[in-house]
């Protein structure tokens, strides 16, 4: 299956996990077409100053993967910044956050992963 | 958990999958840290001319997501050619391929997901 950048659904979210301005994302994959694999595939834009709020991911774990922008982010508790091509995995039954504290908009993949403990 | 870009473990194959030439990538999530849910996440790149020859998946899907350059994909017998920010999904039991038809590096995340059909 090929999809243009352009086919992907857009979502807007406001204040996200009560996080600061905005998220944009384009869902390059939708959840119903990863065999069960995860709930949601996406690629993320934030514009300076926004944020996803602290949020806690259960019997699932989710990756950011950063492609630009400067990234403030809390990995259950602990605080990094991040740049292009660094990776946060928010691991089962931890939170974390992430805020833009550059200048340009922040993009990163973002990719919600369920647990399958039997699997391992 | 936080990965640098430079923390990740690189990687090098010459002629994968029959293809052309080589692929190195930088793994950025190993299969062990994947609750299962995969077994490759990586960050691939080939140089130009370079290719991963026509194979199959069964019991798993690949994602290609183009970050740079320009791709020859075929997909399940379907040609297309992807650029940034496109993607290719090849689903169960199909085939795929891809080829740097482009003059400079092509750069893109490789993610192979186990199906887990039940869950669906």
């Amino acid at each position: 299956m090929i999809r243009r950048e352009s086919e992907m659904t857009q979502k807007h979210y406001e204040h996200m996990r009560d996080g600061k301005l905005s998220v944009d994302a384009r869902v390059f994959l939708e959840a119903s077409e990863s065999y069960g694999a995860g709930s949601f595939f996406g690629c993320a834009t934030m514009p300076p100053g926004a944020s996803i709020g602290y949020h806690r991911h259960d019997g699932e774990f989710e990756i950011y993967y950063i492609l630009r922008g400067r990234a403030k982010v809390v990995d259950n508790g602990q605080e990094a910044v991040l740049g292009p091509g660094d990776i946060m995995q928010c691991r089962d039954g931890d939170s974390h956050s992430i805020e833009n504290i550059g200048e340009l908009p922040l993009v990163f993949l973002a990719m919600v992963l369920r647990c399958h403990p039997a699997a391992e």
